[in-house]
């Protein structure tokens, strides 16, 4: 079985030929910075070409970022790819840009899920959350062995799910989602508002005006910053809820737990975060959250296995 | 198709008989106060012989008020029963007591969100949330036209997600989850503390000493007293909160909204609950919340269904 997965990322697009859950070859391309959705299938075409020069593979699954109504092919919008502001037809666009080859696609952090539940961290697990913190916090769900879409593609959207119903004395930013608290983006912003009122961290110090990146919060976190703590532990109460909700909603065994900013923080958060997560889900405590295996190229195999698991 | 359905409650059993969807017979039992699960079981087959004299019924179903894993047919705990402090092999002990027909077992609120879905409220959706509202907050879910069970049969437990993670300055009692905001029992934990503190209310001149039912927080409503509106403010936030989460992790198309409480407070309740359900969830506001039609039969009625569900 020879599948070709696509990775579509704001700033790059990766292209994996997997043989028998495998990958064999491997192709990288910056995504276009302008233009139109139509130069982003080019490049995408321009990689499944590098990867897959011989076409060996007869279908090809592509992760986007966005929401894909299930079978529809469709992405409608995506904030980080130039002029993505309308409904294009992805899986036809490719299928006429790659020799009439069949094209299945689906949301990136999906199909993310997707590959650790089959190849990654959760192998033989059938219920389970893949949850990636990064920019934001995107998440996909397995139930009973299979990828959860929802009728509008739009499962998985914990970053969006509140932890906070009516506002805290001490909240600075945010409407209360888990997003606002344990997003990179937003992290940035309570450390700004908070800098801005006097209070003295390390993570200005590391970075000045440029962005905060994972690296940065690891480096504070090393450095003991008061304030680095005390914004990750309140991002670590915000994944906890958010996850046992999750959990307590539709019975999962696992978690698994990826991302830029997990893998930074690495094993005492992810230590600290399951036994938080043990200690709100509605399951006698058993709820393992374990890192994912996968890395970068998880989206990728994923969107190859995409091939196999929706017809 | 005929089957047999029992809804096993704390108060008591209702057995139906069950003819293309159609209640053709109806039989209902006090629940023993007293005694073992076997007098239970032996209430249960009294309740099924009533409803089905000549056992026409080749199946029958049975829900109950706890976890079921899924194809056990076994409930190891119940509050509301007696002596059901241990493992109890439902369907077998049933069966024995039934002519040796098979019996399929599986939670009550589960089985009323699959009559909803088959036969009432949300005829036609294939994803949906049924939500009842009693002493506690229960819940069951309909993904992709099958009743969601989960490995443990702990799927639906909507009233023990969380929606507030850290502790609110005004809170008076709970630990932040649904249910403490927006059970009946906790709902009159922080009436009577508000009250002990001072604060004058309808709910306690209504019943003194006594329990408030469903039916005394719709008159202090309709008294527009202070403190029930402000109580059943908060119960809404932390419903619309719960809901909306449920909606945006696992992409919804529906809510239907049952239980005493939701039946006593009615319209205006079901209308405010579906306006922030919407403000919060994921979905751009399509999340309606329709009222449950099936009433107090909707349980037997959906364990009537399992047999052709679950096999």
């Amino acid at each position: 079985m020879t599948s070709l997965g696509v990775d579509l990322g704001g700033t790059k697009i990766m292209a994996v030929l997997v043989e028998d859950g495998v990958i064999v070859e491997k192709a990288k391309k910056s995504t276009p910075k302008v233009g139109t959705p139509s130069d982003v299938l080019d490049t995408i075409a321009a990689a499944v070409a590098k990867a897959d020069p011989e076409g060996r593979a007869d279908s090809i699954g592509v992760g986007v970022p966005g929401a894909v109504p299930p079978g529809s092919g469709v992405l409608s919008f995506a904030a980080n790819l130039p002029g993505w502001d309308h409904v294009v037809d992805v899986a036809s666009g490719l299928s006429e840009r790659c020799g009439d080859r069949r094209v299945v696609v689906d949301n990136d952090v999906n199909v993310g899920t997707l590959a650790e539940a089959r190849l990654g961290a959760a192998v033989g697990v059938d219920n389970l959350l893949g949850v990636f913190m990064g920019t934001g916090v995107g998440a996909g769900l397995v139930l009973d062995g299979a990828l959860r879409q929802g009728p509008r593609g739009l499962s998985g959207e914990l970053g969006h799910t509140y932890v906070a119903f009516r506002e805290f004395d001490d909240a600075l930013v945010g409407s209360g989602e888990v997003e606002d608290y344990a997003g990179r983006r937003m992290m940035e912003t309570r450390a700004r508002a908070r800098h801005a009122a006097g209070e003295a961290t390390a993570l200005v110090d590391l970075v000045g005006d440029g962005r905060m990146k994972s690296s940065t919060w690891e480096k504070a976190i090393e450095a003991d910053d008061p304030m680095a703590r005390s914004i990750i532990d309140e991002a670590t109460d915000a994944m906890a809820t958010a996850i046992a909700n999750a959990i307590t909603l539709v019975d999962l065994e696992l978690v698994v737990l990826g991302g830029g900013m997990a893998e930074r923080l690495g094993e005492p958060f992810r230590a600290d975060l399951e036994q938080r997560v043990a200690a709100r889900a509605f399951t006698g405590g058993a709820a393992p959250v374990r890192a994912a295996k996968l890395g970068d190229t998880g989206g990728a195999l994923g969107a190859a296995l995409l091939v196999d698991d929706i017809r």
